[in-house]
């Protein structure tokens, strides 16, 4: 529920077999970005071994002492694995890496660690989330509650929850491990208030900020800032690279909620309207609501019908308050806080690295 | 499924209502060990500020900066809260203070801190695991996921899981913390291997006490030698504090076993055989499948018809076999190697008091 995730070979579940950053380079094209994607590739090329071993580290998460993959695997660890192979964004650990890059620092083990940490901290709480949100598909494939039960589910996030406090313990100054902990905890606390709050579409402007920080923004918020201090980056650039990583987040959340709304399905790999099924406030009904008042009982009525009832007339009134442009416009205005934070940073590869995810996840449309 | 938990008034959440001795004091009264009687009344009269100001703590896990109960919990915290505030043993707590007793440091706030995290762990893992199990009651009163739903109790046990951590990491050195994230993986593993063997009865005895080692004794494991940290006591004292706990760990959840099929609920405040009917392999029941090994089958048989397949009958052929003897015996051997342990430590009134709790924890019968 944290964010949605593209569509891959569901027959797939190879980790080489797919270059992590295709989705975005695809999303880039595909909306005409011609520069991004140039840019796109130069990242990629220039970080080919980089996310080449960030792959391989995940892979290892659940791999014996001699690298192959174990085959003792229990319960929690096999619906952890299962999520952890399929293809995702990785875009928590690759903000880790290129915050780290901005300070010199490469992929060396640390660094390496704490990238891996965001990613785990991401599945676990994809493990619980789509128990909570009886989800039945996550990144292109059958969920991991589907194939090994709602148990194994729960039992694989505290698995990977604890696997990536153990990690960053090992690897990292204690105050590290501390601001991970507390972004946990701002992660539960916005899950909880979020969980509350469904299906009342009350057009809270504040409570929906405050759940996407804490859901989202928060993480990649810690992803930016731990790969700063890995890179010991002094502490104005530490605090613009938290700024930027809170601002990337809040924007991908939002481009999430549009994406929600935007598409019929046949091209974002995401079950359409998925959000709204599950009563969820996103920024596009929150601005619906406000403009079109009627709309929160109407949409509240259809829930109450169940799935048939979310058809495409209530999405078409949606459309027509002009929430999804509204969210599209706010999504950008975070990305140039984001790019404004970038700004003050050293300039060179790391930098311009950091502003193409930015763009890219901006302009994605799954 | 850590271990039972004991009736109580149910209108009642309300701490300072309940001395936290009281349920061990009537345990052993009730067994006729006099002499033990009088050791718990000493050990209450001796810890009755310390009890007092450990349920303030346990309170003050949701209280705002003057000491209130917060008004605006939300849905994890409430139902964190709702279980913090039923009456439990508290046992986890107690070791770890009495452990730091034992090298001579009172309760300050890093001892506090540290009993107050262990029962804050023990309290998350039940709120996953009554999901898990699909328990309807915790210490008397409805479990929290009856009143809140599923996704609030996972959600609490995140929180309470993130919670502990923190206290830990704000008080202790980081190695404390380190191993308390282990100890973590160990329950979360456990659980796992419990989940899956669910409903086999295979009588592996191995299988068993790894699973009953991560699940209940790894924590007061490390509830003894955290307390012992905090004392700074010398490392042949840390080990021996270190097998004290976990000794007494599988003791206590041997005890519990026992009760499980000793009962017929009218005085235990269980569920009579909720572990049987769960398809949970018992130490007991490992006996009785050995001795009798017919049963396994049998028992499948009957749970498969669902709950009123576990009748009278079945149960008086798993006693037949002895098994519960057996159990009592093998968590008596268990409580005087934990005893062994502990006179090799400090005498005095800590060391006799974690005596009592070991004597305590053997003789309850719910």
């Amino acid at each position: 529920m944290m964010d949605s995730h593209l569509p891959s070979n569901p027959t797939s579940s190879t980790h080489d077999a797919q270059d992590p950053l295709d989705p975005l380079a695809t999303a880039a094209g595909r909306n005409g970005a011609t520069g991004l994607a140039e840019r796109l590739a130069e990242l990629r090329a220039w970080l080919a071994d980089d996310l080449e071993a960030l792959e391989q580290a995940v892979a290892g998460v659940h791999a014996g002492p001699d690298g192959a993959p174990r085959t003792d695997l229990d319960l929690a660890e096999r619906s952890a694995a299962w999520l952890l192979g399929r293809p995702g964004k990785r875009i928590r650990p690759l903000c880790v890496m290129l915050a780290a890059r901005l300070g010199g620092r490469g992929l060396d083990r640390t660094v390496r660690d704490l990238a891996v940490a965001a990613e785990l901290v991401h599945a676990a709480t994809l493990l619980h989330d789509d128990v909570i949100d009886e989800g039945d598909d996550r990144r292109g494939a059958p969920a991991a509650r589907v194939l090994y039960g709602n148990s194994a589910s729960i039992l694989g996030g505290d698995h990977l929850l604890t696997l990536a406090l153990r990690r960053v313990a090992g690897t990292a100054p204690h105050t590290v491990l501390v601001a991970l902990l507390d972004v946990i905890a701002e992660m539960v606390r916005a899950e909880a208030v979020q969980l509350e709050r469904r299906g009342r579409f009350e057009p809270s402007r504040e409570a929906y900020l405050s759940v996407i920080e804490g859901k989202t923004a928060a993480l990649f918020r810690w992803g930016f800032w731990a790969g700063g201090m890995a890179a010991e980056l002094p502490q104005p650039a530490l605090e613009a690279l938290s700024g930027a990583g809170l601002a990337l987040g809040m924007a991908f959340q939002l481009v999430d909620d549009a994406i929600d709304l935007e598409s019929d399905g046949r091209d974002s790999g995401k079950t359409p309207f998925a959000d709204l099924r599950e009563g969820k406030l996103t920024w596009p009904l929150v601005v619906a609501v406000d403009r079109d008042p009627g709309l929160a009982e109407e949409i509240r009525g259809r829930i109450a019908e169940g799935g048939a009832g979310i058809d495409a007339g209530l999405v078409a009134r949606v459309r027509r308050t002009g929430g999804i442009e509204a969210t599209r416009t706010f999504a950008a205005e975070q990305a140039q806080l984001a790019a404004a934070h970038l700004e003050v940073l050293p300039a060179g590869q790391a930098r311009r690295a950091l502003q193409t995810v930015v763009d890219t996840a901006l302009r994605r449309s799954k």
